[in-house]
């Protein structure tokens, strides 16, 4: 028999909770049979949430937690003095092995710095990166970090380089994945400061597959599997790819519905844009995992639907399965001892 | 009589030279009565494409310059030792007051150089960013600085606003263009070290509408006019803009042409479709301006064509008939004395 991967979902976390992240949870347990969640919040308003589904009572409990942390909040005043909000209980079942994983749709700052400070970082990591898919034209590339380490150093980048490509190669399953660092142009000798210090670092490093600069117009186009970049700049690529890309589909959809003869176009190839572009649709790759803790923590987006929060909570049974954090520890320790 | 306006043009630089440039220049002369140009480059190459084309001959002069900078070389070296080239012969005549701006497809960072060795920057100018205006859904935004400066200082970024704001309002026609700062959050604390300390600045400001953070998402929505950040994060955006747009364009053609049903749709949809989209071309806006130098010295595409460069040589009359440099000037001296 497998082991049951055991996953703690904040329920009272983004946009759309409780409601969403319960029914996600619900989908999650009837699509694996390996999984059981815990839904953490408000006790009353999960067990009537829950009261509405058909699932197998044993595979979702429920930890009350009586209060909740907002986006306005200060991350770490927030996790320090609010002990019982859901993202606090929570991240303590995942500390004290009761879970093996936490997902959560709430305030980002709270979830990295909760991370940290009650998870923990696995021996060896100096700052575990925020590390989400983006799709490309023919696939998916890791972008690492996105904005959990701002004003990182070339030592933290390096990790994130090394941590990504376990990651690619072992919950995505992608060989010797293309490792690739963010530059202004393709020449080792342009960039920042902080590139030109990472870049030969990277180059040194036996244990990925290194192929050198990658420009941004490029990133689309899956040129690297693991894209490494600092947080400020890989929170631009992630939050312009969802920006830009709402923006044209509004253009195209407001192109389609202009004329009469447009519209009958729409109606002929709807079905065939939608499949082509489904790829493009970031709810499928469920959240963000902080890399390099003691323990799994996966941010989803705060705007996130049962769907993407289904698909978070299913995530997280590969990378347990597959052993990610002793590969990193294991690696870490190795190449930098 | 209104002044006519002299452009020099870099008839060597870019993927489609010479021809799409001489094309390019003979179009803008064709399409506004107040323009001189002087193509720089091989001469007798030059004269053999002018003469495919009819053309008001007293306007499109030829200078000669034999040698050519190309993308591979060290910038600043470059414009140093290849005095005969075509960037360095073009920026000469600038100095010299025998043209009032030049444009030029070629090695943007020998261009930036150049502009910078040999024009020279205007008094209490730091820092001359590389401006470009790229589409939103409603209109365009200008994003300063895209490339010129990596790691520059809070103090640059605050004369990218006040210059970039000039621009915006006097060559674009925006009304008190709204001036705001691309962060990874919206609130005032958020930021890296550099965002945190360019913040106040911009918010101390009374010459310009600074309107606050901005995150990357929200640039395509049009937000705001003038976009403030750090060369690196302005490079990131602007090719990501570019590579994302072209590799959604592609899966959405591969889209309409996967079924029967699909292609006559798109045949239907087709003229609707690219009138919506054309906002989103780039090409439309010419190139961008490295502001702040004792002329006028304009960056286009590399792989421009004529429209393009016909676009980026018209838009040098509106910047010298609306005196921008004698603006920046008094700006910044008034509000930096």
């Amino acid at each position: 028999m497998q082991k049951m991967i055991t996953v703690a979902v904040d329920a009272m976390g983004g946009d759309n909770a409780p409601g969403e992240i319960i029914k996600g949870a619900v989908l999650a347990v009837q699509d694996k049979a390996d999984i059981k969640v815990i839904l953490v919040g408000k006790e009353d308003v999960i067990k009537k949430g829950l009261a509405e589904y058909n699932y197998d009572k044993k595979r979702i409990d429920v930890v009350h937690a009586d209060d909740i942390i907002t986006n306005c909040e200060a991350p770490v005043l927030a996790i320090r003095r609010k002990k019982t909000s859901s993202i606090v209980v929570a991240l303590n079942l995942v500390k004290n092995g009761e879970a093996d994983a936490f997902v959560s749709a709430g305030s980002t700052g709270a979830v990295l710095a909760g991370g940290q400070l009650i998870v923990g970082r696995i021996k060896g990591v100096e700052r575990p990166p925020l590390t989400p898919v983006i799709p490309t034209i023919n696939g998916i590339t890791l972008l690492a970090d996105c904005g959990a380490n701002v004003d990182a150093r070339a030592t933290h980048l390096v990790q994130f380089a090394r941590m990504g490509s376990i990651y690619m190669e072992n919950v995505i399953g992608i060989k010797n994945p293309r490792v690739a660092i963010v530059n202004i142009g393709a020449e080792e000798e342009k960039g920042n400061a902080l590139v030109k210090e990472t870049f030969p670092l990277l180059k040194n490093c036996t244990d990925i597959n290194f192929i050198g600069s990658i420009e941004a117009r490029n990133i689309p186009y899956g040129e690297a599997d693991v894209i490494v970049c600092e947080a400020f700049v890989g929170n631009v690529i992630l939050k312009l790819y969802e920006g830009l890309g709402s923006a044209l589909l509004k253009k195209i959809k407001e192109g389609l519905m202009s004329t009469t003869k447009s519209k009958i176009g729409a109606l002929l190839s709807k079905s065939a844009l939608k499949e082509t572009l489904k790829d493009f649709d970031f709810s499928r790759y469920g959240g963000a995992p902080l890399l390099g803790l003691n323990g799994l923590v996966v941010k989803t987006h705060g705007s996130s639907k049962s769907n993407e929060i289904r698909n978070s909570i299913l995530q997280c049974v590969t990378f347990t399965e597959q052993k990610i954090n002793e590969k990193i520890e294991k690696n870490l320790n190795n190449n930098e001892a």
